[in-house]
This record gives structure tokens, sequence and C-alpha cells, in this order.
């Protein structure tokens, strides 16, 4: 029986991090350089704490995300040799359930949709594996955990890091 | 800490099966008796198999379905002693989305986003209890199981069976 992966959306096929960045410059018409905000919580990236927020309840944010780069391929290479699930932590933005299926089916078509999960927390996901950008969903995972590089983690070390995905599959794929 | 529940919503928390035959009535003008149906797979409820996958796409189908006997006062019991999940098998019908978090909002206003899990297959759900009506989904379940009664599943006697949330209470709360 193939082991099973569940893969995060926002920050690890989702390049969440630019989408962010350059929403707030068409809107505020500032460039905050990538640099400028690693370590820092996600609720901090903003000058306004409330921004990041405001972003992900307006309609059409996560239908336009762009996607993280290597993830399509990496997706299809993994699936060879693993049963993978797309978890996302939807359930705080309603208005993105929509959203991140009809996203899915433009990049992701090969998923199925027996094959992906939308939740609150993640801490009753069962699967073997979980690659996720968050600590808070990573520490309360009984399996193996990869941390994918965000801003928001590089302070963090206990969890196994992947900078992208060519580095997921070194660790996942023999 | 807390022992975790995965309950179920579609014949579980709401009553599809009378949400069906009365649909039906008021499309066919015929009423279909529970007795009749009794046994039956769900595709093979109406005399025509595509009838019960028409009404699970209609807009509107999963945002009236009526609460099911006992559930609400059966739940608010069970969150004092563990923590539950709504586990849905949503995702083969993306309209029921934005239906079914309006409906446990009405109906459930006390379970929260983050106790709620719309999925594809259940397979990766590693709660301690699942309370389901689908032996497709308890038979993959690797904690411990409650089959919920529906028609559907009265020849299948290999997990406990619950005939009504009394019942369930029985066998979850001393």
């Amino acid at each position: 029986m193939k082991k099973s992966i569940a893969v995060d959306m926002d920050g690890v096929i989702a390049d969440t991090e630019t989408h962010f960045l350059n929403w707030y410059e068409r809107e505020y018409g500032v460039r905050i350089g990538v640099h400028e905000i690693q370590g820092r919580e996600e609720n901090e990236m903003f000058p306004d704490k409330t921004v990041a927020r405001k972003f992900a309840f307006t309609p059409g944010f996560f239908r336009s995300l762009p996607v993280m780069t290597g993830a399509v391929e990496a997706l299809k290479t993994l699936m060879k040799s693993y049963d993978v699930y797309i978890v996302s932590a939807a359930m705080e933005f309603p208005q993105s359930l929509p959203e991140k299926l009809e996203w899915l089916k433009e990049h992701f078509p090969f998923i199925s949709w027996r094959n992906i999960i939308f939740c609150g927390d993640k801490s009753i996901i069962g699967t073997d594996y979980m690659i996720d950008d968050h600590i808070k969903n990573l520490d309360f995972f009984k399996g193996t955990t990869i941390m994918f590089h965000a801003f928001h983690n590089v302070n963090h070390n206990h969890h196994q890091r992947a900078n992208n995905w060519d580095e997921v599959l070194k660790l996942l794929v023999k």
C-alpha cells in the first residue's frame, strides 16, 4: 500500500508570499522586498496588521494565486509512489472554498476531488507525511513532517526543512 | 486530552433520507415510503437511478436539509467530553460547500470553523471515533466506528450500529 502525503496549498503549491507582496504594491504603491519580511509572523508582513487578512477575505485573492515553482511536476512525480492529498486550512475563509477548487482544477487537473480536503485545523489529518509551511500544523501532526520554506518559518528549525520542491523530491523519492 | 470524534453530515446530523423522499414527491407526484427503500443502495432509492444525483447537484438541496432528530442536543452533550469534528465527503458536489457551511452556521452555530472538514474520501481522517452511515467510510477507518442507521446500511452488520442519536449517546457517554 502506498504511503500517503498531505500537501498544503497556501505557501506550498501556491505562492502566497509573492501574491501578498504584489497585491500590497498594487493597493498601496509600495514594494516590500522579500528580505524585509523574513522571520516575521504572517500577520506582521505589512505595517498595518489588518491588511493581509483583508486581502485573504477579498473575492478573487485565492483564485488568482500564482503556482509555486516546481509544484506541478513535483506532485506528478510524488503521485507515482504516494497517495497525495491536498489539505488546506480554508474554513476560516469560506469564500475561498469554491475559488480553491477552481484553482486546483485549473493548475492541478490531475488531482481527483477524492484527494482534496478543506479543513479548519489540521490536527485530525492522519496521513503518513505532511508538507506544510506552518509549524502550527506540523507541530500537532503524528506522522513525518516536512517544513516548506516560508518567510514566517525561517527561525524555526525543529522540522525537516525543504527550501523548494526539488528538495522535497530529494527527501521523498529515492 | 479529549478523544476526538468525526461526525458525518448527510444521513447523520442531516436527514437526507426524508429530504430525498420529499423532493421526489414534489417533483414526480409519487410518495415513496421509507419501508420501500430499506436495503437498497443509495443510487437505487428511486426507479430512475439518475434522480438522486440530480437532486444532489441542484442548488439549494443541501442548504434546505432538515436536521436529524436529536442531533443538536447530542452534539452539545458529546462536546463536553470529546473534540467533535464535522467531516463531510462534500468535494464531489462543489456547489454544496458554501451551502453546507451556511447550514452548519444556522443549525449548529456552536461548532467552530476549526472543527469542520470537507473532503473527498475519508481514508485520511485520524480521529479516535467515526460516526457515519456509509460502510465505504467506516471500513477504511482506523479508529472505533459507529454506523448510524440508514436505509442503505440495514443489511450490513460489521460495525457497531446506532439507530438514532440517543443510542449514540448511550455508546459514548458513561
